[in-house]
């Protein structure tokens, strides 16, 4: 390896201690134990950020050799030792003495074909990576275990909240059969702002863009697919149910306005886009056909909720277990130190398992269940109309033709007859009953804008 | 071993199942792996949830096969299978061929001595006491890498919310600095009940105590005993600081008044017994004489803060790191329930780890810091006075001669003279200096009680 045996003595060194291998001297007799060598494939804000973690930490059994990115003459930083071999090709790391992997480069192409490459070359990986693994998790998972190494992705999930070894090891002995969070911080931002200061949901987000806690196309975030990819990691994890993201029904928060957090406000809740996976009661029992309910969507939470406390960017999950009940994880869900974080954790725990001389990927046993995001829940109907005699009578019939319960009418005083927004909230039924009476009702004329629907949790 | 092969297909078996081993499926291959054979060291409510839940999973790798209890005649029940091995005899089940005790009988002696002798005759063990662990941990864990065995104590802190792990394995790529928590949900029950009702304190503990929730001699909860073993376990697991559970500060909850609630609110607070332990700035970066700040006391804490809206028995754990910031663990601290998960997560990642080939515990690194409880808040004093002039002036003085600066005075309109409440504020400061000026006016002759002083977070 490129310099390495200097690095024992740097002050400054790219490594982390012996007594650092998951915090605990594995074996202080045998202190001279083998250095784990460990390769970046991206040096962005999380890349860097591990870069500058394990060059901080001191007592060193961890090396970081190897730092793999495009353009690495634009990229090389000042702070690492300089014994760390910057490449644009990924064959210098497959080919080197390299002992994990650290994917920290994003994408689909060509991070799965390096990971695969990296695997098959006997090489542990570390990913934070959660399109990836939500889509190919199980085969990178089994990939690793025929090469007896591991693959550790606890960054793809609500980033330096450790969530994924949480379900996975530290709520093993229960079984989990719920799991609600807040898994995307950019939605979370956005609908805090609209919450904490009336203004219109595209403003909040050209706020967020201009702070830089959303995208130039902030579709992934906003339209709940990126909180979808995490779900679908947290349904395998937690509750053992292998499902595609795409199953997974997700709906926008560009159509909540401040008027709705007034509304919500009313009825003692605040609106928080919620993932949201539960093996439906009558059929946990059942291995077989086993039904997932699972979406991610706006919805109503309780004020008295963890879920409706979440301010800002930060993370939660909570998670719902036969025995232990409701546990709940929180944090910093985003940004390059937290996440860092989440990934060292990942290379420690595999290097302590190395040096145990334990050397392979478990692989989940699971269900492949259906899924649908037909939950039962009060519902929030909120109708902006252009008012006249007998909108609520004709709602009304609508509603109780598809059998579906009034809870109460709620209506803001001194809004304008052309844009009238009001609300109408309904007893506990199907998610696909109100939609059913919602192909109807979106026809009728006197509506401004088609109706939006929020489950009320 | 009596009647195990019975087991295998028997549907009410006491056994965990091969893809239950950690939730994953170890060795599919090799999926005739051997049991994991479990010996419990007492049956009372933990340990008869421990057996429930190993009894209700199924396919299955654990094996309960010892129950060991005083007077088991007693103590038997009829839903565990019969080829389980009641006896009163605990050299029945260290000369069996069990692999894993579990201790939930609970107490110093003899539980530290079988747990020794358990771990000497080659197997490794499961906790939840957190007085031995507070005390012996270091040793036995030292023990049990002799033994090339493994100790487990996931449910000595916080019940079913996996701090232990979440802390040890989750955040082990962090640097954590402080950790402050509400583990004690007697202590937390009785202070809700104070802040909901206005009950005095003595009404609140006999409610608890009618309730269960609270001990005959209540004084290891009320006192802050537990929370302080739990926070030296805390300090050590999280804080690599090895201290004597003796040498951290405990503050009673008992002289907390239905007055203190009313004033801590009106300064946007609630009033809670917190556990905290933080290493000193300025000595965080040297490893020889940290200083570690750590107490068990009722403090003020904002009403904004996760710690102010832990209700009831809750438990709740925040972990404030260098790179991830505060991270937050949640959940039941206690009940057979959901202590009995934390029992069993440790089970499986015993087991897990036994049929991976690795077997030893691990040893952590330890600072012995010295242990201070000089915290630099804001301070609140609540006075209780017989009403004359020139109170106030005599505490000013006091004050200002230790060179305490006050930050507000608050006294509610409407007490009796005799018997009059009211409440100073001081800017950040010292505990001692406190505590300094506190002596001189606990002596002062209006006072009808001494002075309450509680830190402000």
């Amino acid at each position: 390896m490129p310099g390495t045996p200097k690095l024992d003595s740097a002050k400054n060194s790219a490594v982390v201690g012996a007594q650092d291998v998951g915090t605990q001297n594995v074996d202080a007799q045998n202190d001279g134990a083998q250095n784990c060598k460990v390769a970046l494939m991206g040096f962005g804000t999380v890349g860097s950020s591990v870069a500058r973690i394990l060059c901080e930490r001191s007592n060193t059994h961890l090396r970081l050799t190897h730092i793999l990115n495009r353009n690495v003459a634009r990229k090389k930083v000042d702070w690492l030792p300089s014994s760390v071999r910057w490449t644009e090709n990924i064959d210098d790391v497959l080919s080197s003495g390299v002992d994990i992997v650290v994917e920290v480069m994003g994408g689909l192409q060509p991070t799965e074909d390096w990971i695969r490459r990296a695997l098959e070359s006997g090489k542990s990986v570390v990913t934070a990576n959660k399109q990836l693994i939500a889509r190919h998790g199980p085969e990178l998972i089994a990939l690793a275990r025929r090469m007896k190494q591991q693959i550790e992705f606890g960054a793809s999930v609500a980033g330096g909240v450790p969530v994924i070894s949480g379900l996975q090891e530290g709520l093993a002995g229960d079984e989990l059969f719920k799991i609600r969070g807040i898994l995307n911080g950019t939605c979370n931002y956005i609908l805090s702002q609209i919450e904490s200061t009336g203004i219109p949901f595209a403003t909040a987000l050209r706020e967020a863009q201009k702070l830089g806690f959303a995208e130039a196309d902030p579709s992934e975030d906003i339209d709940g697919l990126d909180a979808r990819a995490k779900l679908t990691i947290l349904a395998r994890v937690g509750l053992h149910c292998r499902v595609n993201a795409e199953s997974i029904s997700a709906r926008s928060i560009s159509a909540i306005d401040s008027i709705d957090f007034e509304y919500a406000n009313q009825l003692g809740c605040t609106i928080r886009q919620i993932s949201w996976a539960e093996l439906r009661e009558e059929l946990r029992e059942q291995s077989k056909d086993d039904n997932l309910l699972a979406a991610v969507q706006p919805a109503l939470v309780e004020l008295s909720s963890p879920l409706a406390r979440v301010e800002g960017s930060q993370n939660l999950v909570m998670a719902t277990g036969k025995y232990g009940g409701e546990t709940v994880f929180g944090g910093h869900g985003a940004g390059g130190h937290p996440t860092a974080v989440a990934v060292v954790s990942d290379i420690l725990a595999i290097a302590r398992a190395k040096q145990a001389g334990m050397s392979y990927a478990v692989q989940p046993i699971e269900k492949t269940p259906t899924v649908t995001a037909d939950f039962i829940t009060k519902h929030y109907l909120r109708f902006m109309v252009k008012d006249r005699p007998g909108i609520i009578a004709s709602l009304a019939t609508i509603l109780s033709q598809c059998g579906i319960n009034i809870d109460a009418v709620v209506q803001k005083p001194g809004c304008p007859k052309s844009h009238l927004p009001f609300l109408i909230t309904l007893e506990e039924c199907k998610a696909s009953l109100v939609e059913q009476a919602l192909q109807q009702i979106n026809s009728l004329d006197f509506l401004v804008q088609p109706c939006l629907h929020l489950p009320i949790l």
